[in-house]
């Protein structure tokens, strides 16, 4: 089950700058809701961080505990978002979720939360 | 005979927000109208959920009944986003169609329903 | 000698959708007028239609009507976008050629018909 | 410890024109404030000098002083960014750190300094 | 000594259309003027045309006069852009010089000549 | 139904010497068949012809002959090389199927006839 | 609990031919037995039929009942080479396990089981 | 007309050394005999000389001589390798065409002549 | 100063099997015994296991005590190569460093100890 | 004038192991002694010490000594192998020139001095 209670945050060191940080999961699985096979992916999330950043090893074990969840593409990067937006109430964060193929099909989902910049601050390069 | 009752659709589970979801379909066939050959192509499926979601195995099902079709790129393309568009009614949507040379010609079809934000949100990078 | 001739369009299918076609040919050949030598280079073709489409086949063998010319990438990058225009009379065009290197410089040139939208519809990715 | 006054600037030889410098230095590495064990990433420094440039070999000798430095992703980035704003007064600036995966997990940092302008002017392709 | 003299320029055939000229020249060299060991790098010149283009040989010999010269990376790419503004007076111009690493720091310099537009007109994908 | 009479040869214009030809066809799809759902490969054809080559067109609708014929990689791997094998009586052959994955699993399949050499003559890179 | 009763085969349909079969499979994840975290890799499987060869869904299935096993990736290479062997008797076979990094450092185990050919034979390019 | 006394000869600087030579053509056109249309392919030539080496140009314009020749893959192969092997009488020579798609089939046509050595000496990595 | 002491070994869970493990690890650094700026690179470990295998972290931290000693290129590769060996004695071992450029050249060392089988089993690809 | 007294070698640290040594220099630049235009290469060195190594600094130098030299591909590959192998005595030898395109072509020479060891020994993957 899902445990969002592992994330744990600490005071970002420039809550009056609007910069940018993205982490991204290489190793992400759960298991799918309707044959129960594993599905893997990659999160990516890119925010910008107002009182409060995510720390990192809480981030893994967060994704982590996903790992026997039955749940499907668009429920699980929805969930993430909502999960991470209310640990750190952002000033803005984007959520994408990047799926191996299945029966030749290759999925991503995308969820914004707040007002995210265009052109060079709301992609890194 | 391409067979748009296979499109199944299932509830979005975040209906009130605009997020985004692309399928890539790697394995399209049809038959040039012409001369009776196969083309093959890969078909990119980027739209915004209003109220419901295309279920992926029954898009798979909709892509594979071309499969014996013979129908030019402008026309498959078009017709590929007006039934999507028919069983999705989605916020926006793009169907872009990505066709192996011909000749030493590439060719690629993009038509966009509703309007298509521009930058980060309108395109997963 | 260049064949603006050769150039065959049909019925646009969709002639009320803005949509957007794109074409790559990888083979074109001409012969640079100084030298003599032949040129090597792609020519890409992206436009959205009105009424009509370009060929395939037609557009093809009107490259070829090319390969014993002697002209310079600028002035056969305007003509063919010249020729194209007023054979197809598009909502927009954009004529780009990439140029095999010569003394060790790649040049491109291009070319833009009309009105060009800027963003994902202007590009196909 | 990091050691801001090995900082040397130049007289920028165009002031009065907005050009734009990067330097792309692929050999960072400090310390992990909690672990101690090293991380590694490459630092892109990118701005438009006013009055200032930063000498090039000095801002090597500048990254090399946090080798033995414990400090987080977060607060590199910042301190990097302050330094060299302090240091050369830019029209604009950024910086953005790129950190080798920890735990299955690749990080990228950015901080923004004045008005970064969009487009192409404000990335280097 | 680099001469601009050698740059030689042949009428704009279309000088009524706003179109546009690239040239990535990857063989450019030069001295280091603090150690006289080479630079190495790429020069890419992109313009859109008024009422002359540069002729690529000798563009080519004007690029090779550079190679005995000692000049900072900086000083060269500001030299270039205002020579090819002198000689062209084109709509608009950017040159940038991308060099190969020194001590493991990779630069790229960018100046822009009059009123470059963004997005798909700017930049030669 | 697979049709090994559409393969036509032609005579080698270089009998007596051991020459080597590859053809790579990116674009064969047959049916698995358990399920129904379409396969698509590539085929790599290598050999060293004795008395005959395969004529390319008629390689082509030998490979299309496939399109709708339920068959397992093994037996569609081991069955084109007979067929081929019959047609040419070649010196020695290569053929060798890569699939698109199938539940996150990618297959090759590969078959030699007669005495393949080791090192460059056995493999064209 | 790795389960080798998973692995079902069937004949071989052609046990005369010493052809070659290659299976890569990017989704395997097992857990690391001293921190309990996730392990990523891929494992390729390549060998020479005799008269049985395995079936892909029953791979499959076999290779995710490690998902929650804790075992060495010394250990699991080995382990799986030895259940294919017993269920398969093949000519020779291969197994190479590739996995994603840790601390930096990326690890590749490679087992062989019987006379593995040198050249072609024993690696589809 | 494929024109052999084009090729130009000049004396091997190092007649006792048997080293090795190697020029990559990418821009070599000439027709197909059946249908008139241009083929497009890169010629690799790869030589251990004995008294005389080829000289560029001269090789440049002896290939530029196929341009309007009708000609199969299989033929001009031979053809070219028999060419240079009359004018240079090497040690031991490859030539390998590498040609564009031609109905979603690639092809390569290897000719050796003498005794290509296996192993770094015939293959310039 | 390097610590080969912090070498731990594991015993071999297949000793009677010649098999072979690869670690890559690509955060390795130095300093230059002459300037005393850092090297950088990456270390390969290929080998076949007698009675016993390193330990994965314990090798990295082995690499780690390298951090501020100053070694040449020839020299820390001979070092490694001579304590992995002492403290493996494994069938056969290569140590390769790969560095990242100096001065516009890249280096690469490669130490062989035992008797390294050539082709398949001597280079995991 | 290319200067061979520039090379420096310093004393091998472990003369009675046949370990190999490779430095790739992408920045080498000589005159075409036809046109006087400069040719611009990469210089692959890959030996076997015996009792000497070169040292890494002398050999850019003897390469930059090549700067103004008019000297044909051929001519330069077996002169640079025979300074080397005079200063340092190696085991075995190779020097490969790879050369930026001229015309459309793309050259490498490839000279062995003594006996290069084919497999995994003689070229570093």
């Amino acid at each position: 089950m899902a445990q969002p209670q592992l994330l744990e945050c600490f005071a970002n060191p420039q809550p009056d700058r609007a910069y940018q940080i993205e982490h991204v999961a290489e190793e992400f699985t759960s298991l799918c809701p309707k044959t129960g096979h594993p599905d893997f992916g990659t999160i990516v999330l890119r925010y910008a961080p107002a009182g409060l950043c995510v720390e990192l090893k809480s981030l893994k074990l967060y994704y982590q505990s996903y790992r026997n969840d039955g749940i499907f593409y668009e429920a699980v990067t929805n969930r993430i978002a909502d999960d991470l937006a209310a640990a750190m109430k952002p000033r803005w964060m984007v959520v994408e979720t990047q799926w191996k193929g299945r029966g030749g099909i290759y999925s991503v989902i995308r969820v914004e939360v707040g007002d995210v910049p265009h052109g060079p601050v709301g992609h890194v390069a």
